[in-house]
């Protein structure tokens, strides 16, 4: 079976919007994380880092694995206790930053670090998701936190 | 919500039973990978490694996370293309390696090249998984060659 | 060989009151992370963990690995091109944050995501560090912020 | 100060070389890995794979710091005990482990499960850096099963 590369970048792309995420507010919160260091950086640069970086097989992957987790775990077809587990969101959890660091360490540990960093801060779109009280969001906001974290670890290399 | 880790290991250990996996076959592997080096290792030893990891809340939210997504897919409720990059377990997927590499590497460097080793080589209980044509294993043989990774470097670490 | 416990945790809490860091400082870092989560934690509970976690082997001997490389550096032992890069701390360096990353690994990923935001917070001690203009600390605030970051998750287990 | 990039790679080609290690050897490794699968690939393909790679810049810093650690502790200027845990090469470490796995991960979990493999197989030339009883080699042949194994997980990707 050859990768459904096209495929996979549609589902995730359409995903994210059925929750309200836009590639361009992903941009943004690289552009903040970003824009302070490197005076050149345009929103423009990092729309397009963030859509280089959703094209990439790894990133793709952990992205719909995460995305389909939220939705089943909505749906009610997740078994307990992992039900109640990925619902509450608990602290000890992981698996969402698991899927999550798998993404931004493609991009070395810059990229690494900037999602410890997102992770905390959570500014943005991941903010919105993060206090979204009608939809089980406890890996797409991580997903979405890593797509930002590498675009900015990617945006940092370019321009150095 | 407080953590249930009772419920969470009893469910990882009966899933792997419904599949054939029983933590003594693990137990096997770990001392296939260190018996050679520490000559008064036991059978017993390894198993009680075995158990120790399983207990462990990262390990066991990885566990269950990549074993609800073999069963979903197993019953047709994962979205395409997802669903078919899961079913034919395909080289590029990735994901199945990030949630085991999770567990691997908390037990350090010597957890994830064990994993690594563990994931081309296939001995044992491992091999039955990935052979197996009438289920879905893609997640369920990484998550056991990762528990067996992580028993053998708690092993290793133990006895030097 | 026997592993030196220890002389190489000696070796370690030496180095670093030399570099001004006392375990202590450490511990503020944790409760500044973990305090606001957790109401009965006490600066004491914080050491205990920092204390812990500096027995680790792995964490030891990552800690000794940055913390000669600065010294080497210091005293122009460091060939060109590796010695100017070490001292001028350059953003895209990163070997500085994977030998902190391989410790803060160890304990999850609370443990990775703490040390992304220490990373870019850069609290108390880390600060000072790396504000020393006479000093080379380029992996040494790294590995004084994985201590924490490991030391923050391990008590954010604890209590959990 | 901006990044030497030519400087960098120079300095790894060469002290590699003077460990007896050439490119083409590494290339032998990703032929060996990689080979079997990929009917098309060609000695060249893995060549201009690990060129690739190692033009890299975290690759490049991972490479130069464990380079220089061996080169330190053979010259007799790393402090005890982290002096005698290199020379021994002992089991528990890690820190050598660290590195590789920080150069392997930038190539995705493809990458990450090869070095594991590679780092208990030990072919070609890791194996003569691995018995070689006059240098330190203890970084050297991780960063060597590093590098072959990001240029395969490269080839697996690009050929797929």
């Amino acid at each position: 079976m050859k990768y459904p590369d096209t495929e996979a970048y549609k589902f995730v792309v359409k995903r994210l919007s059925e929750l309200g995420v836009y590639l361009d507010d992903i941009a943004e919160i690289v552009y903040g994380l970003e824009g302070k260091y490197l005076p050149k950086l345009t929103i423009q640069d990092c729309l397009n880092a963030v859509v280089n970086v959703v094209h990439k097989r790894e990133v793709l992957n952990n992205a719909m694995s995460g995305l389909e987790l939220d939705r089943l775990t909505q749906e009610g077809l997740i078994k307990e206790p992992l039900a109640s587990i990925i619902k509450n969101d608990i602290g000890v959890f992981g698996t969402d930053e698991s899927l999550a660091l798998a993404i931004s360490q493609l991009y070395g540990s810059i990229g690494t670090t900037n999602y410890g960093y997102v992770d905390k801060d959570k500014t943005g779109i991941i903010n919105k998701l993060d206090t979204d009280d009608y939809q089980v969001n406890t890996f797409s906001d991580d997903i979405v936190g890593a797509i930002a974290s590498a675009a900015a670890a990617k945006v940092a290399h370019d321009h150095s």
